[in-house]
């Protein structure tokens, strides 16, 4: 016989991440149960990966089941959550053990990393893709939304941005190995979501993002829902020193539009006073992440790139899917 | 230039269901913000359903999205919850704005009927699937779970049961429309999620699941969580005057096994205990549910069915996604 969902669900979903006594019971019946903290909201978040448009055909499976969570945490750091349990709906052609072996351990790795578990699954045919719907918790009050940043706010981002497009083209290249590609790739396979760093922002930032769609489309949410614009120095934009490298070599002069328009860099955008600049210069050193001030918001509508005297405006266009 | 993601879920997806005070911000930043209730404990459950696997092509849009929040609402029901909000990942392979349109015309009219509220979502390119995952509240320790069925118990089921199983078998036909096609087909595409009867038996049920897999398989989870067995009588499973009909026009003898094996009936199995039958009646009146009591929990392990004298052993297997 076959080993069937409840087969499966058992034995690779049940001891998924760690909790603590607010999981009244976890994975096994018609829904999990929950005892919720009423000094803490609740920030909830669903991501889904499809075969084909979110990863290619190649990608390992530990690198999915890593990359499904890992873009769902990247939601609740942008809100200065704490992650704390998430769903899993996961699409299969047919049942593979060794690519769900694989897919648990990716998914456990972080699950661990960051204390949340996984509390509910469903399990079912079709082709592959995974839905991950994550909980995280803020004191009340202290959640960094989008629509806070002011005029005169610095703007902020952490890490490097433009890596996971470059590790996108050169996934699609059939280039040697070198020194950058394994970089490049893995900022692409396996972005670092940035929690103890949302989480200490919360008291400084005054809007925030994650960059899942490229810097110029997501800092213009921020943008738009605070109805204020932004200047960003171009020669701030922080970039890896792979990435420098993968540019030289391919000849690529049009990088920075990697940073503003490439996806996938899960790197925190956020905005704070001028006042709490020490302070953040002192978050990026106790989480050791980079963290640059790129640019600053202003009151007239628009997204600016300013380069020596020069001000161009740019487009604010995201990476959207349907439209690739 | 053609819309993109934000201007889909801002154009169909912001407006649908109803929230009150507990929802502090919903759709439009990188997660939505809940104040959660310190007397009640959340109920969490997510499913999916794909294209060619839980619906077929021909399905229209408005059933889909129907059914795609009445399966998630029958998980809130089984465990005696109140449904309060839901997400959505919505995987689409190009934007098709009718199809858009009636989809959320199904969802919101269960949404408020049920008084939830979509809270945020995912809408990106792929094979058609839908992933929703709802929360719902008990008051704690009155949540109905599957592992308190006893010994001497009665086991309930609410409506009739086999109707989705035939109504399946019929939209693969293409026999002409007659008089119970169509309720048969209806109770495939519009299950009817058991939300007021789920509540009413906080009190009453010691366990409780909903019938997605086949009656003998979803009772089969509550036998094997209690650690009992069950005697069914044959002649009290309640079945539909049109499953009848559909059964005699098909000279279908076996039409018992639609109910015991088929899927997608989507009403509550449940145990209670004899001093409750009375109170168990007075629910299926007041909230206008037919209640059929079918059995009793025993101690002997394994599911039995008796038909006047005779009792056999039937296998408890649900329907299996993978295995079919």
């Amino acid at each position: 016989m076959s080993e069937s969902e409840f087969d499966i669900i058992r034995k690779y979903f049940t001891e998924i991440g760690k909790a603590s006594d607010w999981l009244v019971m976890g994975i096994g019946d018609d829904a999990a149960i929950i005892a919720p903290s009423s000094e803490h909201q609740l920030l909830i978040s669903i991501d889904t990966l499809n075969l084909g448009v979110h990863f290619p055909g190649q990608c390992a499976a530990i690198d999915i089941g890593y990359k499904a969570l890992a873009v769902n945490l990247s939601d609740i750091a942008a809100m200065g959550g704490e992650p704390k349990w998430f769903t899993l709906s996961l699409s299969l052609p047919s049942i593979d053990h060794n690519w769900l072996k694989d897919f648990c351990l990716g998914l456990s790795q972080l699950a661990s990393k960051h204390n949340l578990k996984l509390v509910g699954g469903d399990t079912t045919r079709g082709p592959l893709s995974i839905t991950i719907q994550i909980a995280g918790e803020t004191p009340a009050k202290e959640v960094i939304k989008r629509d806070g940043a002011k005029v005169g706010d610095s703007i902020y981002v952490t890490g490097t941005l433009g890596d996971a497009a470059a590790g996108l083209a050169l996934c699609a290249q059939n280039e040697d190995r070198n020194s950058y590609r394994e970089a490049l790739v893995d900022k692409l396979n396996k972005p670092i979501p940035r929690i103890a760093v949302g989480m200490a922002l919360r008291s400084l930032a005054t809007a925030c993002i994650d960059i899942s769609d490229g810097l110029a489309g997501d800092l213009g949410h921020i943008l738009e829902d605070s109805g204020v614009g932004a200047e960003l120095e171009q020669d701030a934009i922080p970039f890896s020193d792979e990435l420098l490298e993968y540019a030289e070599k391919n000849e690529l002069t049009s990088f920075l539009e990697l940073s503003l328009y490439g996806g996938d860099d899960y790197e925190l955008c956020f905005t704070a006073a001028e006042k709490s600049h020490e302070a953040i210069e002192k978050v990026g050193i106790e989480e050791d992440c980079k963290i640059t001030r790129i640019g600053k918001i202003i009151s007239d509508n628009g997204l600016y790139l300013v380069e020596d005297n020069d001000t161009t405006e740019i487009n604010i266009t995201g990476f959207d899917h349907f439209n690739t």
